[in-house]
């Protein structure tokens, strides 16, 4: 009799069930709940861009909405039934913290704080801690560059301890009435199977090596001496937080009766410790050495994984690389762009040119060669997450003339996003992180082939693409099937589990060439504007018309 | 009995007449035909957006038809004849070439380059001869620098030789058959007069000193052995121009019987020589010494003037330094900028941005303050007239995220073209022409007060609008009534015909203390990308999110 798991997949903007076929991967059902609150779920302030949060109220919903949804259109497979359910896993964006009480209650579920954006929980890409996280970065590199160097040198606004911080200096009185604060990863399974309680929680060694400084090599998160330098208050937040942390795959605890009642799945199955969406991306990708998986969506995140047993230097500019984070037995290494489906989305939802979609753009920039629009542009509308780990830089975009068009834009959008992906592989080669492989994931890289071929022709590299459309989903439920014994390991699971489309994007030469070109004066402007050092720009934007006009014959380049 | 005069006014995509009262400037009558041919009056070429040509069959067909409308609808004032109009003058765009036959003939009006596009004119903004105005510069730098240091110390490829040259290269055909090449400038008078054989041609000084080396200093026109050295098929092109050049207001000969039949005119009326349309604009706004002339359109043209006993430097940076180019008596000075409302109309024709025009996006800028958006752009998408003077130099923004709107956007552009006023402002000033009242006129300074406030406040002066919304025709008909006699010099006719609006734009103190900080940084960007030397860049987009920051109370700045 067939066994099956269901994968939580917590995302930006909503929340997908996923219940998979254990022996096959084969995926059964699927279900999304969008959550209500805020615009397309994130709680923004008009008067502070860098703000953005959500509400833990969407994600207990969600949660029995879609597991309800999957079972009841599971009940159409013959032989089917919820019995059949053996683990859950749980992904989720992250560094989304939340601050609760001493009986773990979100403070944003309770009515004295129910219309407070400071303690809803603070979103992966909530950028307010931006001064905190240069403070801790200074004083880390003062007194722990040990902490640093784990993390690329840089502390980000977008992590654990500049949210707590920023929200002890924004908001005091929610700080005060904070016991603790849990990443939504680990709270979730967490509320599943009733072990909310904070001393109870099962914290995952994912969120908390790479957005939380915690490394086995220091006994778990940053010492008390060093929180105190940056404020006494967080010496409370410290004590709150335990010395141990798990990887995925272990249980986090059994499913509660109060959730099998709400779900209709069968009590005291186990639930994995969550991770976060990318990394179980990762895993439904089928991520082993030697392979980067890029999830390519709003933002990207590239993995790589190493055996514990190699000898693996600190890689600057890296956002972390944290043993077992992605794979037990693992180094898990993570990098990404903060924004790129992201970057498409604003030009088509806020700039909204010529009333264009994603199709028309997408179809309009096909048409063009590389180099031919004369543009080149910056991705980082939302920062640089990887090398430069600085979320106070923002996108460009030159080479701009009277006749440039919204598919030109939209290309050059395109193209600078590929040029980032780049940038991070060339990261990782030069650390001694060969490369063999690329798979990619992530809705974009499944719905459109025109970016996976300008990716391959910048990358200089073949891309497979994942054959499922749900690799975080899919990761997630492969670690219930860990959790729930069906597996040795994630080898075994992945080998049965995951696999690549027949399609293999391959560079085309004559555009790789051009693209030599382009990602050479890219990584001048991205110096320029992003690492210290002197340079002269005075012929980028004429090289760039060279290319230009090269392009479209009209010239010699 | 009144008298009147026309002044005809070619612009980029339309000629317009207008008919004034000559003692009172009092407009009575106007009309507009835009050109047919091509894309809104530009013939274009798919392969090559450096190109922009227009067909002389729009100037002669534009005349006709704007002269007798004018005269149609003055029939319907108490007293008017025809018999009334005592002079004419004309402006056109320039520098624009056109190649004639040795009968005087445009070659595109004969059969055989009838679909030649390299026998059109040569609009200003064809950039197709950027090559060889680098050539130009270099071959001037090193035989004769006394040629640069009129105009700027780099000639452009928007000018007369370069388009000259370009066409020996592109189009020996037309070239080979060109038996000269005239203004349009000096062309149409010529042609209204009956007098438009080569030899019988007037040449007006504010072309020839402006766009083709001309200077009495060595005898006119650049001489044969430095284009000689160019391409020694320079030489009969040279041989085939004369060694005087007329000022505007002197008479470039008489209304023909053919054109009076055509027009409804009286026939032997003076025509004044032709000049460029922003230098008629400036005597339209009553340019003086200690005047600084704005004409905001599409681009714009920045003048002074300054009496020839004053001891003028040359000025670096500057399109040219001209005696009695623009006014008799006075050097006129001529700098702008390449694109102002092209770049917005760009925006609203090519990107439409939610689908919003001009007034939908000012009132979305308007509600912004100075900074608030965190945007900062270079005004280059036509290239750099003034003070780099080069066209392969393209437009920039950053600051983007992924909030912007399309207001930000268009409130970024006008702000960018503001800075690049303040630049060509601050190069008289530091060479001496010390800038005690200005004047705008043009499309955008009488349309938008929200472009006129910004402009006050980058450039912290108070600027007054001149009372025509004609400014360029009317200095046309002013032209004509000082060739017919009707004033003893343009300063007794500019006293009598032109005004300025009782509304004067004084800068705001806050805004202008934002806008200073603004500046400092498109000063350091605009050099980065503009100016040989070196410049980190790297806080440069911190900066601006600091700025942006205060500016919406959400931080320090």
């Amino acid at each position: 009799m067939p066994q099956y798991t269901i994968g939580l997949d917590y995302g930006t903007n909503s929340v997908r069930a996923l219940l998979v076929e254990v022996g096959t991967g084969a995926e059964i059902a699927t279900s999304v709940y969008n959550y209500p609150h805020g615009e397309m779920g994130i709680l923004l302030d008009p008067r502070d861009p860098d703000l953005a949060r959500q509400h833990p109220r969407d994600y207990l919903d969600g949660a029995v909405a879609v597991i309800t949804d999957v079972l009841a259109q599971a009940r159409a497979v013959p032989g089917f039934s919820p019995a059949q359910v053996i683990g859950l896993g749980v992904d989720t964006t992250g560094s989304t913290p939340i601050p609760v009480d001493a009986e773990g209650t979100p403070l944003a579920l309770k009515a004295e704080f129910a219309d407070e954006l400071g303690a809803m929980a603070y979103l992966w890409k909530d950028h307010t801690g931006h001064a905190e996280a240069v403070e801790i970065t200074a004083k880390a590199a003062e007194m722990r560059p040990q902490y640093l160097a784990k993390c690329g040198g840089t502390y980000s606004a977008e992590w654990f301890w500049a949210k707590i911080l920023r929200c002890l200096r924004a908001n005091p009185e929610v700080f005060a009435a904070a016991y603790t604060w849990v990443e939504h990863a680990d709270w979730l399974p967490a509320v599943l199977c009733g072990s909310d309680a904070p001393g109870a929680i099962k914290r995952g060694i994912c969120a908390a090596g790479h957005k939380a400084m915690f490394h086995p090599a220091w006994g778990g998160y940053p010492d008390a001496e060093f929180l105190a330098a940056l404020d006494p208050a967080l010496v409370r937040v410290r004590a709150s937080l335990p010395n141990v942390a798990y990887a995925v795959g272990q249980a986090a605890g059994a499913l509660s009766a109060e959730w099998a009642a709400k779900t209709g799945l069968p009590a005291g199955i186990p639930v994995s410790v969550g991770a976060f969406d990318a990394h179980l991306g990762g895993v439904g990708s089928g991520i082993a050495p030697g392979v980067l998986v890029k999830i390519i969506g709003t933002s990207t995140c590239d993995m790589m994984v190493a055996p514990l047993a190699a000898d693996l230097p600190d890689i600057p500019g890296l956002c972390g690389i944290v043993p077992e984070s992605i794979l037990p037995g693992c180094y898990g290494l993570e990098a990404g762009q903060s924004a790129v489906g992201d970057i498409f989305n604003w030009f088509v939802n806020y700039l909204q040119p010529g009333g264009q979609g994603h199709v028309e753009l997408t179809d309009g920039a096909a048409k063009l060669a590389p180099g031919e629009s004369g543009l080149l542009a910056l991705d980082w509308h939302n920062g640089n997450r990887t090398i430069l780990v600085d979320q106070r830089l923002t996108g460009l975009v030159l080479g701009l003339t009277l006749q440039t068009t919204p598919a030109e834009l939209y290309r050059a959008w395109v193209e600078a996003t590929a040029f980032g992906a780049r940038i991070i592989m060339e990261r990782f080669e030069e650390y001694g992180m060969a490369v063999e492989q690329i798979i990619n994931c992530g809705g974009i890289s499944a719905k459109n082939p025109l970016v996976m071929q300008i990716y391959a022709d910048v990358m200089g590299r073949p891309l497979a693409i994942s054959r499922s459309a749900q690799t975080c989903a899919l990761g997630a439920a492969i670690a219930g099937a860990v959790a729930a014994g069906a597996y040795a390991d994630f080898g075994a699971a992945a080998a049965a589990m995951t696999g690549v489309q027949a399609r293999i994007f391959t560079p085309i030469p004559a555009n790789q060439a051009v693209y030599t070109r382009l990602f050479a004066l890219y990584k001048r402007v991205h110096d320029s504007f992003g690492v210290a050092g002197a340079d002269d720009l005075r012929d980028v934007m004429k090289a760039l018309l060279a290319i230009r006009d090269a392009a479209r014959g009209a010239g010699v380049a």
